[in-house]
């Protein structure tokens, strides 16, 4: 359900490579998601992210015990709860990645959150490994928790930085480039890959984690403390924060941060 | 001068394998910034940023006509006002990127405010030329205008992100590092990065650049944006933002975002 999306496409793609027999539906399509749900051993939504409780919801009465549910959402918490409120067995899975081109999810990470897996289980299992992906295992409430860090707070900066180059800078892009540190260009290469990516994840992800909104305003305070320190003159104010950052996140982090955090 | 920090520890090994003699100073040295400047054809001033004007300053009487006075600061305004009061020929330059592990700056980028050269200009030139560098030409008004988007900005995002996690984030770093999507993996690369490095460069350069704290407060009002448009459950509205990013910064610059901008 939702097969025209990215990860529907990719999902269509792999399963028949696999030797299933794939239906979809989308906006659209001839084929409902009733006829989906009706009749498909396994259901895999993969809707937009603030579509999927309620389309996960309307489908609940067309759900049989021996389905086996699934979604990709990057949310989890609403998302199970709904799906959980079907007859069918029940998985949630969130792809850390955009789907890529080749048919393997290998070194890309997939999180579980497996709530009610019985008969499918063994074919889940082997579909999970078939992907390649290295799986960990969070219950919907931490995968949600985590998220915050994952998903809000590095994409609402990565969007303000965007924004405010765009109202502030004179020149083209190109321009900010050529003046780029090594740092700067990973950030301008991070912006470059969000305005790639289909724009509504981000303001679904932003509106769609209720810890979202409390975390962007500690954002905005260290901001706002970086901002008073640097019209005070305090820049050994600065260094000292950085100090003590450097103790908290340890030695071990900064080593593995330097090829980027490769497996 | 300054010849125990790491640009002058990496250009001290450089220059002397050109078959230079390097003679430097520093905190706790026998040989004092008056003897360098005394002894010296050539003057690189590579002290900390908020130390250089006062430094280049106190030694501007000690200038002769015949010396060349280069400066590796992260700013070039002041930096270079300063040295234009020497008798000396002066060039400015800001290396974009820390200093390599090879002797060696090859496909990094070094931008040259080269304001009073004459006798030394070929020096000058074969100098750079060895070193490898991309070089970009700027006044030192442009320079430090576009160093609030390549370093103050930057810099101060990922600072802030940084900040928020150490509040917020219960579990250790590596947790962040399990969870982490493929943007936000490079996100807490660009963190590690920034703390593996000398802290108070960061400091320096938020104080420094005087058009450092207008700048942050455009950021803080963007996030303030987008931190009013998830609580008001305006996901569309972010997309729409997005989008007319996407117009803004322009195919070609996302297609090139794609591999980093690895030139």
């Amino acid at each position: 359900i939702g097969i025209k999306g990215r990860f529907g496409q990719w999902l269509q793609t792999f399963l028949s490579r696999q030797g299933f027999t794939v239906i979809g539906s989308d906006i659209g399509t001839h084929i409902t998601n009733i006829d989906v749900v009706r009749r498909a051993d396994v259901v895999i939504f993969a809707v937009r992210l603030s579509r999927m409780a309620s389309v996960i919801g309307s489908l609940v009465p067309y759900s049989r015990k021996s389905q086996l549910w699934l979604d990709i959402g990057s949310l989890k918490k609403e998302i199970l709860q709904k799906m959980l409120r079907s007859r069918a067995e029940v998985a949630g899975m969130h792809p850390l990645f955009a789907p890529p081109h080749e048919m393997s999810w290998k070194s890309e990470t997939l999180v579980l959150s497996t709530t009610r897996l019985k008969r499918w289980s063994k074919w889940f299992g082997k579909f999970i490994a078939t992907t390649g992906a290295t799986v960990v295992r969070a219950t919907p409430d931490m995968h949600d928790s985590m998220m915050v860090f994952t998903q809000n707070l590095p994409q609402a900066t990565v969007l303000a930085l965007a924004m405010t180059f765009a109202d502030l800078v004179k020149s083209p892009p190109s321009n900010l480039l050529k003046f780029s540190t090594t740092a700067s260009r990973k950030v301008l290469a991070l912006i470059a890959s969000m305005l790639a990516n289909t724009p509504e994840v981000y303001g679904d992800i932003q509106v769609g984690n209720r810890e979202g909104v409390a975390a962007l305003d500690a954002l905005i305070d260290s901001l706002k403390l970086i901002r008073k320190l640097a019209s005070e003159g305090s820049s050994d104010e600065i260094a000292l924060i950085l100090g003590s950052l450097r103790s908290l996140y340890g030695e071990e982090f900064i080593a593995a941060g330097k090829n980027g955090f490769v497996r």
